[in-house]
């Protein structure tokens, strides 16, 4: 491994220093099993009021590819799919978890990442409008994520455009959060915690990206709507013997706003480093408010800058133009900012 | 039921008469189950002979989707999809059948229904260049129709073209060949059965369109790319206790050359109707040399239309035009033909 | 094939006659697609008529595995299993196709091929007892068959037994009547196909075995219980395009007690052919009432036997003796018996 | 949550404090995803030494369900299933994920939590001697665990048999070792880490009971068995982007041969445990001599009990006893221990 700075991803560091404290503490107490403990309990309250949401049902989960294939389970019945936009991370990155649960991801075209409510609404008449309908897959649920997969967000009136159409259809809205924090705390949004507990169905709250070493915060705010989550969670490996281990970093994250100070912290640091890239003359490739930023670079600069620092190849723009990603996190540092500035 | 004249569909009728008349003289034999008697022996060897492929595997199934599940099945591993165009029956029609077995169908665009080499090259080259490939549903089989969707053929071109592709990447080639007799007696098509069991790894002879009460021949050229098939045929409800009644009727087919003949008929009719159709000034929405004909209807004329003679609604085409089809099939008749004229 | 007199099954045969002539009566008329034709419409009033549950929802399947499969995955949640006996059909020879759809066969010792109510009670009043229920497979419905694997027939009290636990765990009772006439037909029992509406959630009148071609009719007293049965159906395979070929044999089953009647004469040459081996002393292996008859001979007497009529091999009892099975059928004539007769 | 002395489970504490220092020394530092970074090499490789098999194929999970419901789908074809003792984990308290990926647990009976050699050779014998085979589930694997359910353990004498058995139908031996050091570091064992190297085909070396925060580590001495297994631990939920924290836990275990050290010491205390309940006249329930220590209690003495310290029930063993399990962990102390005695 070279020591260049590194860009690639948000994943790359393990957890705020708050949490790795707050476990050694815990380390050596006896837990009851599989999240039936009181940090659990009082991590899941936190969350309730960070989301003024009382009567929510908060499940924590491993990582991100677990979450949605438990949730996308546990919301859809035998004959129905998910409908996603055909760049959403589950039609693309999640190697078939969705399908080998016997759901088939229904693609529809996305708008810089997102579904747009026009879209939303024209399949779903269409598919009801349809008389063979009951020769096609049912649609049972609604993937977003917010942020999406290139950074952008919803306004919080697309969000509840988006809410209102599902509602129409009585099919669930799921919220994908894997980077929910970088996505509340941008600049110029709209959409707060609470706003999303009111709009989504299901959404969680990514931890794993965002402060925790492991961990994603699924809340419903109607309990309702799901059945038997904990042995669904179970038969896909997300129900930890261990279950404090996600509820203290959960606890810890929405203690004194944690979660929120330091995804805004990624978010200042991204914003200096698009000014970096923009200074220099690179060209944004998609317009991200959030910690994930990408240029569009000539292969030539690419492969220069590629010999200096590490960023992530995103996709190939035309045979002589790269789009690539650089990532900033909640530990990313001034120093680290700074050092990247002397590079490019 | 009205008593309007039909062209809804390909499958409203039973058996050809020789069919019939071949299950009544085989009805009080006692057969031995499961496929495992003479009469199915016989039939595979006709098959075989009439593909010039002697050490094919032949398999009876019942019908189109569970021939598609169960082959697909069959062919693919648990980290694999199956790559279609999105048009195809497979992505549209198959009410998730394929992803109910945990296989993600890969939607690749197509053009006048079918794949094109240069997508499918792109395709698959681009799934292989991207480092993330571990991430996603690695394509394990192609899956195209002759006739496709909208009726329209592959050339033996086009189909080497595929096949290379197929072999370059090491994964099958299965062609759904529900409506394949017409197909192969269309006018102007230069691919033949023998062709077909050259190009493709996998395909089947569509029975229930084509002349049988019900039954499908699935054809393998080379038996080694698959494993357990009867089990897994079991396991999706096509293993018959009665497995000689598939094979009778496959047995008659393909005696005296009744599948090809009877599909000539259709298609002799079909181009008949579309001469009355285009006489009369309609608008043909898709060039099908097959028995599926389609037709662009403005609204006014299509209820007209719809008050004489059924067929069947394809999709809208604007807010005033309407894609319709007429299908022909083995049992059409010349009285029927002109029963249409009469009402045009 | 040998030209022996052949007991192996009841599945040997075609249909009866009078179904094949309905079939070519039907035959070159052009009927809609998918079971929504009116024999199908007149086949089912006939059978709630002849179940006496005139709000039954009735659908018609291919055959016996398809059935199993299809019905329990509509019975069942991701989290459910079925309970069977250790020796039932879906647990012992399905090859695994209630699995493959993600359900466990949660297997309890039987009796006579039976589930006993004690058993029943007792292993559901545990399974809600262990506090660890979360992390096991939650029972959602129950199996049985009636006749059993091994040609047993339930008590009347014993089928109420268990509808009550059933019902007191509002879990769905499931009959598997692949052989149903041979079973209502058989002397001595106290169970009528009025008893089995009111006593099962779900049941299925077998026609492969009785009569018909192919064909299975499952009847769903209380159609609230299940939900998108069609879309289920086509998943599995089920729905035929020409689904009134399964209307039709059914229309005439239940038309002058077709259905009854055969069944009945299977049962009197199931007698007569008991009475024949223990006339000779050979020993009844289990106490059938139904077509299928059971007999332990020692390895030498099955040996000969072997020499000069087709049967089935069931088990081996000991080192020295086997279980066969000889089945009438709906086919069976006297002059067959009376061969056998001559032969034993 | 009383203050009870708990002997409930072994994963109520978190990790040995060794791990927790490793994991805060790499915390901030930047790490490549999804495990393929320095840590997890050189963990694998310590675990190839420790194994004395230079070539295995060595990968992290999170946690048990996970890792059974993974290797099982990644050894298993679609029309095959496990075979377990009956009593085994997967059949009972998996909850059905083997099943959920379409796998049959063909459950043979076992003694004192084992299957025996004898068992097993006769099952595969009469799966491949009956004729129907092909309607049936085949084995595709074998299950057994290591120390079992009940805390017993085979002898290499046995897990010889075993294997040479799976040789002989070509089927792959699974052990399943999530308390893997607790019986290898049993008294009277002659099962050590590199037995089960040679003995067995694919097994885990649990770490969430054995001193890991999470992870278990599962090796294939013949990486040939497994094909695509990154993509279906990801299936599963088990590919975790921070993949360097199962690493470094690991890595930290195989130095200094921490693992085994912890091992033992829950054994040293276990073995006191069942010496203070025997001395008070106490009854062993199952012969174990690993970290976990069952006792057949009248359910007065289990009353009494039960007021003062927390241990698991088992099972009623009659209406007047009941089965106890009381577990040491790696984490378990000497004043625990007196603090235990002070109470019975």
């Amino acid at each position: 491994m070279n020591d260049f700075p590194r860009f690639n991803s948000d994943y790359m560091e393990g957890a705020h220093p708050r949490i790795l404290a707050r476990i050694a503490a815990e380390n050596l107490k006896k837990h009851p099993g599989y999240g039936e403990d009181d940090i659990c309990a009082a991590a899941k309250q936190k969350i309730r009021t960070a989301c003024a949401c009382p009567n929510a049902r908060v499940e924590f989960l491993v990582g991100g590819t677990q979450t949605n294939s438990t949730v996308l389970d546990a919301l859809l019945r035998s004959w129905q799919g998910v409908v996603a936009a055909a760049s959403g991370h589950i039609n693309c990155y999640e190697c078939g978890t969705i399908e080998a649960r016997g759901h088939k991801v229904i693609a529809v075209p996305g708008q810089n990442g997102k579904i747009t409510p026009a879209t939303l609404s024209d399949y779903l008449a269409g598919f009801w409008a349809d008389e063979d309908h009951d020769h096609m897959v049912e649609p049972g649920a609604v993937y977003i994520s917010h942020p999406t997969e290139i950074g952008t967000l919803y306004t919080k009136s697309e969000l509840s455009s988006l809410h209102e159409i599902c509602r129409q259809y009585r099919i669930p809205l799921y919220v994908d959060g894997a980077r929910l924090g970088y996505g509340l705390m941008a600049d110029g949004t709209d959409v707060t915690l609470t706003d999303l507990a009111k709009l989504a169905d299901v959404f969680y709250i990514g931890g794993t990206k965002v402060g925790a070493l492991i961990g994603e915060a699924v809340v419903f705010p109607n309990p309702e709507i799901i059945d038997h989550f904990v042995t669904i969670k179970k038969q896909h490996g997300g129900l930890l013997a261990k279950g404090w281990l996600l509820g203290v970093q959960f606890d810890e994250l929405f203690t004194d706003e944690l979660y929120f100070k330091i995804s805004r912290s990624a978010i200042e640091k991204a914003m200096r480093l698009r000014e970096l890239f923009t200074a220099k003359g690179y060209k944004v490739a998609y317009p991200s408010p959030t910690n994930q930023q990408f240029f569009l670079l000539d292969n030539e600069t690419k492969r220069r800058l590629a010999e200096k620092v590490d960023f992530a190849f995103w996709e190939n723009a035309d045979a002589d133009h790269t789009v690539v990603r650089f990532c900033t996190s909640w530990a990313t540092t001034d120093e680290q900012i700074e050092e990247l500035e002397a590079l490019l």
